[in-house]
């Protein structure tokens, strides 16, 4: 089944708004064995007409965001409408929903609003709970000429995304013909680079037949989706994690974050966390993860010296002596935190994210991290990421987190 | 002139690698007066070739990127010109160039690497100083038949940018005609929503002949583009300031943290901040700016009541009394992070990030801020934003943010 997406909006191609619609569509039809066969974005207005001639007759079903709402240049429905050879009439239920949707929140409907209430003949209303604008379907054949599937929704991810799971999802499936829901797995791994994948199992996966797999490398990181029947995937994994399990963060496409978390609660232990050069990210990504306040207590962003010093009790003679970037600071910066913040476990950062600072000894892009436990040993390490000032904090945070990872995977 | 944008890569279409560069050619359009009429995304392979035929026929100018690399899905060269019926031949330029690449890497060159030196006849290379592959640019009319400028750029952001800039840009503005850089300006805003300023003074913009203006919201800010001739993008700054100036964060483009940073440094004044429910996310903003360790220097993220007790010295009264989530709690917290850090500034957050914690008298949500002045008085603020734990976060710190902001614009 050839599908096609289409997504509406002069903002998306002035780069006021990121699309992140495309690669959105992908993933989610990729977990239903499906592909987009070609995605374009047009500017609002009579650009939508062209694209959308174009596409429907190429494709066997064809998803279209955008230009649903009320104002007027928000045309998808009339353009959609007048090239099938479509009447549009006012739909009762869909307009009793849109005014219930503004009484509830004690506003008034503006006249505008009706438009979005009008009904391609033999469409489906497809609810849409988090807005005004209804989504529409026109099921392929709808007026006997068009064998293409058309899908109209809202352009707001939140609008979007439960109408795609609720409505869009299970009619694709049906049209696809494809009645199970095939096995997948979504394996993240660190430390490890997407070309080692390429050169250690990419040949023996793609000798798999049916099993479809694609990689995402993002900083520190590469995650690998395996989808197939489940017996496939299975041991398509099984290949996987024997070569590479030691650069494993989870096999239910959880983050490094949420792992580390997971991990903590399971241990009943708590974190602490001192950091310098990545400023305070470590944490922040700690806490996106719901229900880290049972476990991370206490952060300290000590960017100064003396912050390192009167908050975490650092020395002043080791700062001195070895400098503030150094194995002894960081080990002493975890020893304090573990002190201060009462903590079962503590991480330090210090190092140069530069772009000044680095001198030819530590040049930009050095850190040292140490890991100190209540009763047991501290270590360190030493990392070195040479990029910008943001992509260096996202890689040293990932680095930081991966060694408590390993911390809390090896102790039993 | 008619400028359409195609990217090629299976990744795209898989949502393994977000397409960005969409809205970043927009962007760079738009301020050389230059639009996008269409943008589309095809997977390797014939589907470029199918796409290709299509757009150089109705372009002006066609942007390709991505499938000039040395594998064997990389076919991007090929297609394009065989589909423009022209002889690929080696370039001797280009090969030197490709051999010095690696040689001063201290690599060898593989010989699918070859296959980067082959180029069409009548063809410009595009130096591509910072990978393999150098990008092409076919004129219009190079043989005869396509009145199209066709452009083959490298897919990773590090190697398009720089050759967009320095190959494409003059190229594009030659072809368009369009002799002078138009006046741009960039106006950030917070505190107020993209339906006000349509409201406002979209009418007013609208009327400016010759002028365009783009709308950009994300999480708690607004930012408004203006081109034109000088003199018109200056009427339509003095017309937006005279509405709006009181929500403005920066009119050159500057994110909320870098005018945070600039304003403290301007006034040789030092930040410390105290965190419960944005977890170190103000902080990690700060730092993300280079030379925010001259100005913030120390941060806490105290998510338990025992952290703000012992590290902020708020009396435990307070939080018994009055919540950890109250007005009391966070002024006690930023006076506390005021002395400990010996600032002369300090900011403090405490709120109900969710997606539990929330009661009927404080939902999710609901934050409470304080700052407090070394020798001056400290003020609190409550704020409000139901969303889910990330967007929370992003528009809690903006908020927070913002309350240094318009105190230090206001201090003389």
């Amino acid at each position: 089944m050839r599908i096609e997406v289409l997504n509406t909006g002069t903002e998306l191609l002035l780069g006021n708004t990121l699309n992140t619609h495309g690669g959105w569509f992908g993933r989610q039809l990729f977990t239903m064995g499906l592909r987009v066969a070609r995605q374009a974005t047009v500017p609002d207005g009579d650009a939508i007409r062209e694209a959308f001639e174009e596409m429907v007759v190429r494709a066997d079903a064809l998803i279209i965001t955008g230009g649903l709402g009320p104002t007027s240049d928000d045309l998808t429905r009339e353009i959609v409408a007048e090239t099938l050879g479509l009447e549009l009439h006012q739909d009762e239920h869909a307009l009793r929903t849109l005014q219930a949707f503004f009484s509830i929140r004690g506003k008034t409907m503006a006249p505008a609003n009706l438009r979005q209430a009008l009904i391609p003949v033999g469409a489906d209303v497809l609810p849409n709970p988090n807005g005004t604008a209804p989504g529409l379907y026109l099921p392929p054949r709808i007026n006997g000429r068009s064998s293409c599937a058309v899908f109209l929704l809202p352009g707001p991810p939140r609008e979007l995304y439960p109408m795609f799971h609720e409505e869009v999802a299970p009619r694709l499936r049906a049209l696809s013909g494809i009645e199970s829901i095939p096995g997948v797995c979504e394996l993240k791994f660190t430390g490890i680079g997407e070309s080692d994948f390429h050169h250690g199992i990419d040949a023996q996966l793609a000798a798999m037949p049916g099993l479809e797999y694609g990689y995402c490398a993002r900083m520190g990181e590469v995650d690998l989706r395996l989808i197939g029947n489940p017996e496939q995937v299975a041991a398509a994994r099984t290949l996987v994690l024997e070569k590479f399990s030691k650069y494993l963060i989870s096999d239910d496409g959880s983050s490094m974050e949420a792992t580390v978390i997971r991990l903590l609660r399971e241990k009943g232990l708590k974190l602490a966390t001192a950091e310098s050069c990545t400023g305070g990210l470590i944490a922040h990504r700690l806490t996106n993860v719901p229900g880290s306040s049972e476990v991370f207590t206490h952060g300290w962003i000590t960017y100064a010296n003396e912050a390192k010093t009167d908050q975490l009790g650092v020395p002043a003679e080791i700062i001195s002596s070895h400098g503030a970037v150094s194995e002894e600071t960081a080990r002493a910066m975890a020893e304090g935190a573990l002190i201060a913040g009462n903590a079962d476990l503590s991480l330090a950062i210090t190092g140069i994210a530069g772009p000044t600072g680095g001198t030819e000894d530590k040049p930009v892009g050095t850190a040292w991290l140490a890991l100190a436990e209540k009763g047991g040993a501290t270590t360190a390490r030493k990392i070195y990421h040479p990029r910008n000032r943001k992509d260096f904090k996202d890689a040293a945070s990932q680095s930081a987190l991966d060694l408590i990872r390993r911390r809390l995977s090896t102790t039993r």
